[in-house]
């Protein structure tokens, strides 16, 4: 059906096709536990071989799992252990930008494109899609919308399901085509029951996106604020008021005073602690290692533009006692933006635990669950055995009601219970934020009981909705099972 | 349940909850015609009062239909004739701003609040929603997420379904309660299945609406294009490149000349056509007779901001060779509003044939499906024995991929057979709309086919899933039975 060549059932393909990027997937690879690899790999070249593989799974009940850049940290790629034959489908080979529309600003483009392909197509017509996650080099198109991911440029681009202006993904029972534009005038929208769905109802195998004139200038500058609270009040005018910016990243007390200790180990940050450390002996009553938080703005356009916005935002930010940085931390963060997941998996090489856990939650709910989770953090990476531990902090993805707390802990492996440790210091975090109203993203963990998280989300009848999706989007159960309700 | 002065069987409340505010509504209203009343009109006072009317009418399978501001066009309020017993659920007993968050800039509403009385409760507070569709003095909060509205400034606020942080819906099955925040990080978003819905899952009690600081100004001013393909390239350059305006609203030039014809019969549009002549009389190379264009932009804000954005978008506008007419058309414009129905409502009762149809496209496809539109209907109008007619034309709900096309249509009603004429007109544009990709609302027609229109647009497996949806939360049919694919 699809050629040999484009049919693999070889050791390495299936190990690379058994997990994602999660710590848990980490540490097991590490090990070379891998208990349940997809049976073989898949690459289809068409919209046609996709469904004709839905087609010959469904008829002899095989689970399908859709796989594009392999980076989730969710769980979403991995074969839930059985005897039921499982393959992995690869979108690796459609990745080409189909069409372009310089008038309405719209591309169509493959699903198993990733960033870099998609980026340079784009920009060789003189366009950029702004969507720059940090899993950029290695995710696709698809999976950041079957993820609804969000991108480090989101306050200015959007976040993936804003981009999207259509999907097609092909079902077990067909292929569902959201109208361009969906649906915008009657009855409920299509393309937000497909964003999200993480390979539950079928294949995603190309979209319309948004896409964006290539600004001339990408002019991203440092400030050092007293405290989160200066910080976080800053970041939410700029967003509310404008100039809203492209880029903006708060980080806390603890992340700041660790890009000043990491800038001398590791060469691509030091720009930032350099500029710093500097500015800190110049201004002593910013406290580098004990209070400060440092916050990445940046404005893409046109120099004449960009310069009006960067006036009316440093006023915002000298409003509450901002200290501008100027562009060295700008340009720092900007070459580095993609070196967080190497750090990582450095550092758990090294015997290091490190994960980083989501929420969304409106700015008036903001300061008390980041001191809530990161105070329960403290407690718990300890009493599993981690050590002081380490909690630091980020906001990002502003938007004028929200914003998203990104919270990085750190403890001490304890070898041989990685995993337990790992999940029973993420779980105290979660029951936090969830008690608390933040959305959350859910790891299939160790106790699989991702779906149990999900009830709490969306409540009983939203469990319902979501069942009657799957249903009616595949009947067999054969689109990766178990990452949502099950039929 | 309720008590007896919120259960009213008198006729003139059935009467007044049996018709929206379609040109088939107001011509049977007209006529006196009212085949199918319904049974009984009922106004909860809370949530609790929703679900138990809910379950009451699942127990006696009595159909319940949700009555906001019974504004809408199309059909959505409508009962269905036939022996089953119909509620009409009337939800303007609910309508207070619950609670406001001044941080996150967010209120919780109640769904049966009118324009007026949101806003005021929110104006009182220092804030607004910016949502101002048409209908604004008699819609509801409830009714415009139902139906998915675009106000007049959705240039600017967005549309309602991007405003929307959270909705509450009583289902017959339940209550569904979107997370606040709307899953944004993981599995599909419920919230854009409830948008839209059109009471067929449930009734909207209350939502959460991002909120915006009053502007201090809204500087609203006009320019004439030579024609329409100019006044469409700013309009596209404004939404792409900015500043991007609160309103922009574009006439074409048979609407241009209504609109100065108007003027001298219309007390209220006259300083419109007076300001409009007078350039006229002055610039030669503008015809208001024949050809030019009328654009209305609006920026809302603090006087500074709106300053620079008026200066940078004067300059676009001229680039094509706008003609600044000033703030006098704006002025006029911003109070003429909402006469647009009362207009309407008056042809009727005239003789004249006059609806309005909208569609949304993207920029590349704009023109020639104006043009191909506009030709269809001057052919179909005459044919249904409408007279010469009149065809205008209006852009609106500009966002940087795409914009609305709103066309109206006027001829002479034939007598007896109104609404066969009125349908054979607008079903000839729909096709050409339909057959163009662009997106259609549907009026539940004569021929009562609006499922045939939808399958067109969201295809076969698009069914399929509102089947679900519709079979998880209102397995027993009560729910606005018709509006969307039934169980």
């Amino acid at each position: 059906m699809l050629g040999p060549q484009n049919v693999r059932v070889d050791k390495r393909s299936r190990i690379e096709h058994t997990y994602g990027k999660s710590y848990r997937d980490l540490i097991r690879a590490r090990a070379g536990i891998f208990p349940a690899p997809p049976d073989g790999v898949v690459y289809p070249i068409d919209e046609g071989q996709v469904a004709a593989i839905l087609s010959w799974a469904t008829e002899r009940d095989v689970a399908v799992i859709p796989f594009g850049g392999g980076s989730s940290t969710l769980g979403d790629v991995e074969p839930q252990p059985g005897e039921r034959l499982v393959l992995s489908l690869d979108t690796s080979l459609l990745n080409r930008v189909v069409a372009l529309d310089p008038i309405s600003h719209t591309a169509r483009i493959q699903a198993g494109a990733r960033g870099p392909e998609l980026e340079e197509a784009l920009n060789a017509r003189g366009f950029t899609l702004g969507h720059f996650p940090h899993s950029f080099e290695f995710s696709t198109l698809g999976g950041w919308i079957a993820t609804r991911s969000a991108g480090q440029a989101s306050t200015g681009y959007g976040r993936i399901a804003e981009m999207t202006r259509e999907v097609r993904l092909v079902s077990p029972v067909g292929l569902v085509e959201t109208q361009s534009l969906a649906a915008t005038m009657s009855s409920p929208e299509l393309l937000c029951v497909l964003a999200g769905s993480e390979g539950a109802y079928g294949v995603i195998t190309e979209a319309t996106m948004a896409i964006h004139p290539q600004p001339s200038l990408r002019d991203y500058r440092g400030f050092l604020f007293h405290q989160m609270k200066d910080g976080v009040a800053a970041l939410r005018t700029l967003v509310q008021q404008g100039p809203r910016p492209t880029v903006a990243n708060l980080s806390d007390a603890a992340e700041t005073a660790s890009l000043a200790m990491l800038s001398s180990d590791h060469p691509t940050l030091r720009a930032i602690g350099d500029r710093m450390l500097e500015m800190y002996l110049t201004w002593k009553e910013y406290d580098l290692a004990n209070g400060s938080c440092f916050l990445i703005v940046g404005y893409d356009g046109e120099p004449d533009q960009v310069a009006k916005q960067w006036q009316q935002a440093t006023a915002i930010c000298r409003d509450h006692e901002g200290l501008p940085l100027g562009r060295t931390p700008g340009t720092a963060w900007k070459r580095d933006r993609f070196t967080y997941p190497y750090l990582r998996d450095t550092l758990i090489g090294m015997g290091v635990m490190v994960d980083t856990i989501e929420t969304v939650t409106s700015w008036s709910n903001l300061l008390p669950l980041y001191k809530e989770v990161t105070s329960v953090l403290r407690t718990v990476i300890p009493a599993t055995g981690g050590g002081t531990g380490y909690v630091k902090s980020q906001v990002y993805h502003a938007r004028p009601s929200d914003a998203c707390l990104s919270m990085t802990f750190i403890g001490r492996q304890v070898p041989g219970e990685e995993i337990e440790q790992w999940w029973a210091v993420r779980r105290a975090a979660m029951e936090v934020i969830a008690g608390a109203g933040g959305t959350l993203s859910y790891p299939l963990s160790a106790e699989q009981d991702r779906a149990k998280w999900l009830a709490r989300e969306v409540g009983p009848i939203g469990v319902t909705i979501l069942r009657a999706l799957k249903q009616a989007l595949d009947p067999a159960g054969i689109m990766n099972p178990g990452v949502l309700p099950p039929v």
